[in-house]
C-alpha cells in the first residue's frame, strides 16, 4: 500500500549532510511508491513562538492565557492560524513523519521545536495521549546528525547515554501525541569524517528506508498501565508484575532499576 | 557581596503564573541588593530561528554552513547580530540567570530554545565544556510550570522521572556551558490549583530565593572524569572508584545501574 510521508526538515544549507540524508529519503520513499511532503522550516521561514496569534478572532482567556487550553479550543473551532492549518494539513494526510533535523544543544532546533509546539499543540490532551493519543496510527521517527561521535553518548560517556536524551523528545513529544515510534536514525558526526564516510552513512540510510514501513516501533508502556485516579502512577498489578525484573520498564518509567538498554535507539527492547 | 541577575523570561501574559514567578523573583532579588536584569523574550519578539542572518558580513563556509561554528568565529570577529550581542552582554555581566518558563512538550517554549540555541551557540565548543565551560564562574537554574502533579513526572508515573526529562537541559545546555546549575523551582500544576495553592507555591519560591545565592549547586561529573583521547569515557581509575557503588554517577552517565535518585532536582546528590 503507498504511504503518505511528511519530512520535517531544519537545515539552511541545501549542501549540508542533513538535506542530503532528507533528499535520500524523499528519492527512496517516493521509489517505493510513496508520496512524499517535505516542509523545509527555513525555507518556509516557519515561524518558531508559540504567540497569541497563532489563534484567530481573538484569546477566549486574555487574563490568564494558556496556549495549550487555548490552541485546542481554536482548532476545534477552526481559528488556527494559516501556516498551522496547513502543516496540520500535511500531518493529517500522512502515515509517517520523519524528523530531519542537526541535534542543537541536545534537542531539536528552535523552528523545529516552533513546529512541535504551534503544530502538536492542538494534540496535548490528557484524556487522549500515549498510546491513545490522536495520532496513534501514524508512525513517526527522529533523523538527525550529532557532531560528536556515540561514545561521547554512551552511558559511560561524557554527554551520558543518548537513551536519557531521546527520551524527552520520543516518550514527551512523538509517543504522547500516539505516534508510534521507529528507531531513531543517527548519524554520528558526519562533518568530520571523510567523504567516503558520508557516503557509507547515506548508503546505510538508503538501505534502512528499503523496509523503514515495515520496522517493529520502539517500546513505551501503554496508557492502561496506569491508574488515572491515582496521579497516573503505575497500576499496583503492573508494578508487581515488572518487580523481579532486572529493568526498569523505560527509560523514565524505570522504577528505581537500571535502564533497559537501548530502549530509545532499538525496535522493542 | 550584590550579585547580578538575568531573568530569561518566556510567557506573553503578564496575569500568569509563570509572570507573577519572574515578578517574585525580581523583588526579593532586588530586596537583597541584586542589580535584576530580565529578557521578556515575547515583549522583545526576540527571534528564535539560528540562521545566516545571525552573523553579519556574510558566513565563511556558505557551502557547508554549519551554525555551531560560524557563530563561534562571528562571535571571535565581532560579526554577531545586534540582539544576540545585546543578550550576550547581560549574559556576561550575570552572576546567575534564572530561565523562568511554562514547561511546552517536556522542555522549554521554542523562543526559549532560540535564546538558547543563538545566544549560548558561541560558548558551544568541544575544548572548553562542561566542569571547563565558558560560564563556570556563574550559576543558573531553571523556574517553570506544569501542567500535571508530581506523580505523573515520578519514576512510575506516566511521563517518567522528572530527573530523566531535566537532563537534557541541565546537562546537555547548562553544565555544557559549564554554569553550576542550582535545583530546578518547579511549580507543579498551578493552573488547577486554588488562589491560596498558587500564593503558597509563590511565597515557597519566596522564600527560597532569600537564600538562593548560597544554595550548593546539582551534582555532574567533572571533565577530568573523563579520557579525552579515548572518545570521552570515563576513565579507568574513575569507573573502578565507581564500580561498587549502588548507582551510577548523573542520570546520563548511569554506568548501567539504576540511576542516583533526585540528582536533577536536589543540589548535590
Amino acid at each position: 500500500m503507498a504511504k503518505k510521508v511528511l519530512i520535517v526538515y531544519a537545515h539552511e544549507s541545501p549542501a549540508s549532510f542533513n538535506a542530503a540524508a532528507k533528499d535520500a529519503a524523499v528519492a527512496a520513499l517516493t521509489a517505493q511508491g510513496c508520496t512524499v511532503e517535505v516542509s523545509d522550516l527555513y525555507a518556509m521561514k516557519f515561524k518558531a513562538a508559540a504567540t497569541t496569534e497563532d489563534i484567530t478572532g481573538g484569546v477566549k482567556d486574555a487574563e490568564n492565557f494558556c496556549y495549550a487550553k487555548e490552541i485546542k479550543l481554536a482548532s476545534e473551532e477552526g481559528r488556527l492560524a494559516d501556516d498551522i492549518k496547513k502543516e496540520q494539513e500535511k500531518l493529517k494526510e500522512a502515515d509517517l513523519v520523519i524528523f530531519q533535523f542537526p541535534m542543537y544543544w541536545s534537542s531539536v532546533p528552535a523552528i523545529m521545536k516552533g513546529w512541535m509546539d504551534r503544530v502538536l499543540g492542538s494534540a496535548y490532551a490528557q484524556e487522549k495521549r500515549y498510546s491513545e493519543g490522536m495520532f496513534k496510527d501514524k508512525k513517526a521517527m527522529l533523523s538527525f546528525t550529532t557532531d560528536c561521535p556515540e561514545s561521547v553518548y554512551s552511558d559511560t560517556g561524557i554527554s551520558g547515554d543518548i537513551n536519557v536524551t531521546l527520551w524527552p523528545l520520543q516518550n514527551g513529544i512523538l509517543n504522547y501525541c500516539g505516534f508510534q515510534v521507529f528507531a531513531p536514525q543517527i548519524f554520528w558526526d558526519p562533518a568530520t569524517g571523510s567523504p567516503e564516510s558520508r557516503s557509507s552513512m547515506l548508503e546505510g540510510w538508503r538501505t534502512r528506508l528499503q523496509n523503514l514501513c515495515g520496522e517493529a516501533p520502539v517500546y513505551f508502556a501503554p496508557l492502561d498501565y496506569f491508574d488515572k485516579e491515582k496521579g497516573f502512577l503505575l497500576k499496583p498489578e503492573v508494578k508487581e508484575k515488572y518487580a523481579s525484573k532486572e529493568c526498569g520498564l523505560t527509560v523514565g518509567i524505570h522504577m528505581g532499576k537500571p535502564l533497559p538498554a537501548n530502549s530509545q535507539t532499538k525496535a522493542g527492547v
